[in-house]
């Protein structure tokens, strides 16, 4: 690798898939930076020459989504690691288990995306309840002079709006769409008592008393495909699915399924389960939203975040406490 | 006229451009409706058998947008009526100086679609600056394998929206967008007591310290225009502009020309100068949301609709007060 001839007193940082020109260059200003993305190797060869070079890296920034994983195999093969920052939103690319088991420390950005993704999911909300871009489309195809038919829209206030998952997006969220008026219930592991919404102990259960579904919990081995069949049938005909949690968190066949029978009303998804593949059968329907998982992308955020991991990257290097510990090393 | 010839003790209705066939039926169920739009005839026609007929309308219901205006010509048309109810969330269309002069009563539909509307906007002001209908654009277009440069959205927390017109409307959307941590500021003929918002008399001076101008306000002679090619300069390039008020609030030309030169950032409009006609320069930005006048449009708001126009034309015909009086006649 060309970065490891650097002549170089600084600490040895492994980066993957951190596409950002700015944020890699202010990496690049503080660390000598093994990127697995400009590297051109296959991931074994440029993990074994991480780990056999003079300064070995002690410390790994990564993303979520479609990224490497971190998991006993890459941490058997880069020993010197200590430290994991991942700068995406979620948790489930990293194996938690392994890294306290050998003691590797973990940090995450925190809450830069919370506000960000909280909005998002109200926005695709709004939109797949009043149409917003179904009748951006009708207008840019030139259909209004037309007067054709238009489906009417569906009003926000009064609508039970079921959570799952309340935590820190899901609270931003439930707080946004109280203020237009929707009864909020959500369903978590257990009962919020800083909350006065309307708890479920079972996702089956809030389904059939929502009007709406918003996913907005982590995705683990409990919350795969916490939306299933079941769980949509329970939502029922009139019912409408937001996802801005993962993808696999719903079974994606059956939404599909669901939305082509009618046996839902909608769905507006920022995550799909094998990303960036959208099933195909979603493009033609008009009671669908579709975004490519932008929900934390900000400038504002891009910033934070940035600012957020060399705090951490700084505080791990100067062996003091991490800003946002998930795992402490 | 078909209608002309029944037997029927009904009160006689004039009413323009209701294409709802429920509430076309349920005005049939208490009235003799004499319905311009099926009626084939040129207005003036129209209007002359319906004054010469046995028993003259007294009533009237209308809606706004591209229909009939109740002016001078149409009032010196049909002397017997006495009562204007308008469907319309706007009164733009009704002459309430000639009604005053005489002695005929105007009610409105109130505040049936007020947070529909204050809805729609912040719908609308979420996808302009998350870039929601761009990101739907983007899937369905195949683009997200494809790894696409796509430009990062900007946070909701923070903005300054400047609100053109703090009524009934305008107050809900900033009740809404405050809980997404917005700053909010206003315009309007006289600062609210009730509300602790940052009041600007002027426009220009509220656009200037706004990172969104929404506009809110009702369509009179002063607010036309009321978004000038001098208030966009003064919004600026990383400015947005939201309008869910009437097209003519806006100097259109003037507002394509900003976007086109990049000297305002996006534009997120419900409402156009000549509806159904949308400039189509528009058409091609990604940077604009358009929505064809539709933020009233709910299954809820048709409903409570008809309700409130029938209790008004009750009220009338009983000789009891209206539930929404715009002018008592």
């Amino acid at each position: 690798m060309a970065s490891s001839s650097e002549p170089s007193a600084l600490p040895t940082l492994l980066v993957f898939r951190v596409r950002e020109l700015r944020f890699l260059a202010a990496l690049r200003e503080r660390y000598r930076v093994l990127d697995f993305f400009t590297s051109g190797s296959p991931l074994a060869a440029f993990l074994a020459a991480a780990a056999g070079g003079a300064d070995p890296p002690r410390a790994l920034v990564t993303v979520g989504g479609d990224s490497v994983r971190v998991d006993a195999a890459l941490l058997d093969a880069v020993p010197s690691l200590r430290f994991v920052h991942s700068t995406g939103a979620g948790l489930d690319h990293i194996d938690l288990g392994e890294c306290a088991r050998r003691g590797v420390g973990v940090a995450s950005s925190g809450t830069v995306y919370s506000t960000d993704v909280a909005d998002h999911a109200v926005g695709l909300l709004v939109d797949v309840l009043r149409r917003v871009s179904a009748a951006d489309r009708f207008v840019r195809r030139g259909l209004w002079p037309l007067h054709g038919d238009y489906p009417l829209g569906s009003k926000l206030g009064g609508k039970r709006v079921g959570i799952i998952g309340l935590g820190n997006i899901g609270t931003l969220i439930a707080k946004r769409l109280a203020a237009f008026g929707c009864v909020i219930c959500y369903s978590s592991r257990k009962p919020k008592e800083s909350v006065s919404y309307w708890y479920f102990p079972s996702v089956h259960d809030l389904a059939s008393e929502s009007d709406v579904l918003v996913v907005a919990c982590a995705l683990t081995r409990e919350t795969r495909h916490i939306v299933n069949k079941d769980v949509l049938a329970a939502l029922g005909k009139d019912g409408v699915v937001v996802n801005i949690g993962r993808g696999p968190n719903i079974d994606e066949a059956e939404l599909v399924a669901a939305l082509k029978e009618g046996r839902i009303a909608g769905a507006s998804l920022d995550v799909f389960d094998k990303e960036p593949k959208v099933p195909a059968e979603l493009f033609s329907m008009d009671n669908v939203v579709l975004t490519h998982h932008v929900a934390v992308f900000t400038t504002e955020s891009r910033s934070d975040l940035r600012d957020v991991t060399i705090s951490n990257l700084e505080a791990f290097f100067a062996g003091r406490p991490l800003l946002n510990p998930v795992l402490h090393s």
